[in-house]
């Protein structure tokens, strides 16, 4: 087992948490319900923390939730935390260790906020300070660049907003998840021919908005850890207040761009930057006039609700940072000064 | 004027405030401890933002309001903005006018919630939408590049606290603030032939964590839209969970580090960073360990207390990134592709 079989398992990991988590998930939504939070304070680092971003733009849209990305020093450096009031307070690790992370929910539970924890290592110690508790059902991950994980932990996020919600037509939505990512998989060899072509890059810009925000962290997330690319993730918004005086003809330009209500913001932006700019652009999309617009492009599912996309729309974009490991002749499994479980104060 | 002179105002602009706004900010702060918001809510872009993660942590440890920084776009494109229940929301906006950040607090106002605008521009489409403003009385800035408005900006932020809290032992270390900052212009020689050894530096990590992760992404922003350097800034924390993969030896580090509750766990990074990994680092810092940690280093104001210190130390950084474009021979007043207003929806 390796990071590329890990990438490949996702159709069946996101399978599993449908059928094993969603008992568990209306259990905890129904408790949640009751408490009315008025506000979600999540607490994460790394890919963990991409997932949150997700959950910001999801549950807002969806659930009505602000959502707060914590602060971790505060709680344990600096021991000065604020004050969360009616505040649903959630911790999402992988391995359910980091300190930082453990200091939020322990404090959260100091001050009787409710709290939830999005985890694979059920039994952790971040899973004894949680009232409630999501097993991502993810299996062990032995590559250290965390993949199945983070479509698992969307998934977790994707699904308590539809038990949130009683959506029963979402709910339905997602059990397409699956589907749409074994059909994306079938991009391999595109995605390893295409990944080639960047062998000698160096930095880049990725775009994305809105819901796959998180997406254009979490792919520049894997460039830098297994690429040594210095990939650097915006919206397409907070772009335009600054870091595009960085492009020059050539640059690199990923955009995570599905059909959906921020394409148009990110059409203009992307046009700008090939017609204007002359930059190289590679797009992930299910829109044909994205598709035909730069050197490269990956085609997504065509029929999948905005909403859901981050889930799918990550797993090309794992593909290609593996590729392009490949590519540079660099170890997909031991990236250089990482381990697998990181734990910081 | 140009980018330099409005570097070297920010003494004056920092003490301008102080004394003109003081009487309106206690009022804005009895007004605001009238509504006792649970928490706070944020919309901002660009150096802007950056300032709101100065008031995250600020607010967050001295005035224990959690501050959630806001996604525009759910307010804007996507127009399902999130339930704000007892929240105070807060635009920042040296122009006043980006659409995105008005929809914010539009929304606001539509929901009940109090609204407080801080900005260059008093009178502007944001500001009618405020409850209160705040001018910040930083003059008119030319350059596109923001550096004045931003320290005021903060010191607004830091003004607010101590008017929230009553605390007037944090009022009179903010008195100190003009003089610090004169302080460290006089470093100016010493920056310029320090910037000259990164003419041809084309990607750095910049890190900092707590009150100065701020300081950080506003390092790195003016970089990235002055001299073009693929600048990307971490707390020491985020860092440690993938990125710092990226670095091999001689790999250009800046650090944010003076003396504080977080120097002990950023002092340990920057340790390995320098034995292990072989970097080239660079420290703005008043700690002698630190001074003499790297390559080279920008000394600060030795009895600057940390809560302040990212107003203080973002001017040697302003200045570095100015000599560094002069070195790389680029337009200091005109970054390529960048207005002065920018307006994103």
């Amino acid at each position: 087992m390796g990071l590329y079989e890990e990438i490949f398992e996702q159709a069946q990991t996101a399978q599993r948490i449908l059928e094993e988590q969603r008992e568990n998930i209306e259990t905890i939504a129904a408790n949640i319900r009751e408490r009315q939070p008025d506000t979600v304070f999540l607490a994460a680092r790394g890919t963990s923390d991409n997932a949150g971003r997700y959950i910001n733009y999801l549950w807002g849209a969806y659930n009505r939730l602000p959502v707060t990305l914590a602060t971790p020093s505060l709680f344990s450096i600096y021991q000065r935390p604020p004050r969360l009031h009616n505040t649903l307070v959630i911790g999402i690790s992988q391995s359910g260790k980091s300190p930082d992370i453990v200091s939020v929910l322990a404090e959260a539970r100091n001050q009787g906020c409710p709290t939830l924890t999005i985890t694979n290592a059920p039994g952790s110690p971040l899973s004894q300070l949680a009232d409630w508790e999501i097993d991502i059902c993810a299996g062990v991950e032995t590559a250290v660049a965390a993949t199945k994980t983070y479509s698992a932990s969307m998934m977790a996020a994707a699904m308590l907003s539809c038990a949130l919600a009683q959506d029963e037509a979402r709910w339905e939505q997602l059990s397409h998840v699956p589907g749409w990512i074994t059909e994306v998989l079938r991009r391999d060899e595109t995605i390893a021919r295409i990944a080639e072509r960047y062998r000698f890059m160096e930095q880049c810009v990725v775009l994305g908005r809105g819901f796959n925000y998180a997406t254009a962290f979490e792919w520049s997330l894997k460039m830098k850890e297994l690429c040594y690319v210095m990939a650097d993730p915006y919206s397409s918004a907070d772009f335009q207040h600054g870091p595009i005086a960085l492009v020059e003809q050539g640059f690199p330009v990923m955009a995570v761009a599905p059909k959906g209500e921020v394409l148009a913001d990110l059409m203009g932006l992307m046009e700008l930057l090939c017609e204007e700019r002359k930059v190289e652009l590679l797009t992930l999309s299910n829109d044909d006039d994205v598709l035909s617009l730069g050197q490269s492009a990956i085609q997504l599912p065509a029929d999948m609700p905005e909403w859901i996309s981050p889930i799918v729309s990550i797993v090309p974009a794992q593909l290609f940072a593996y590729y392009l490991t490949v590519a540079k002749g660099f170890d997909t499994e031991a990236p250089r000064g990482l381990k697998k479980v990181t734990e910081t104060v």
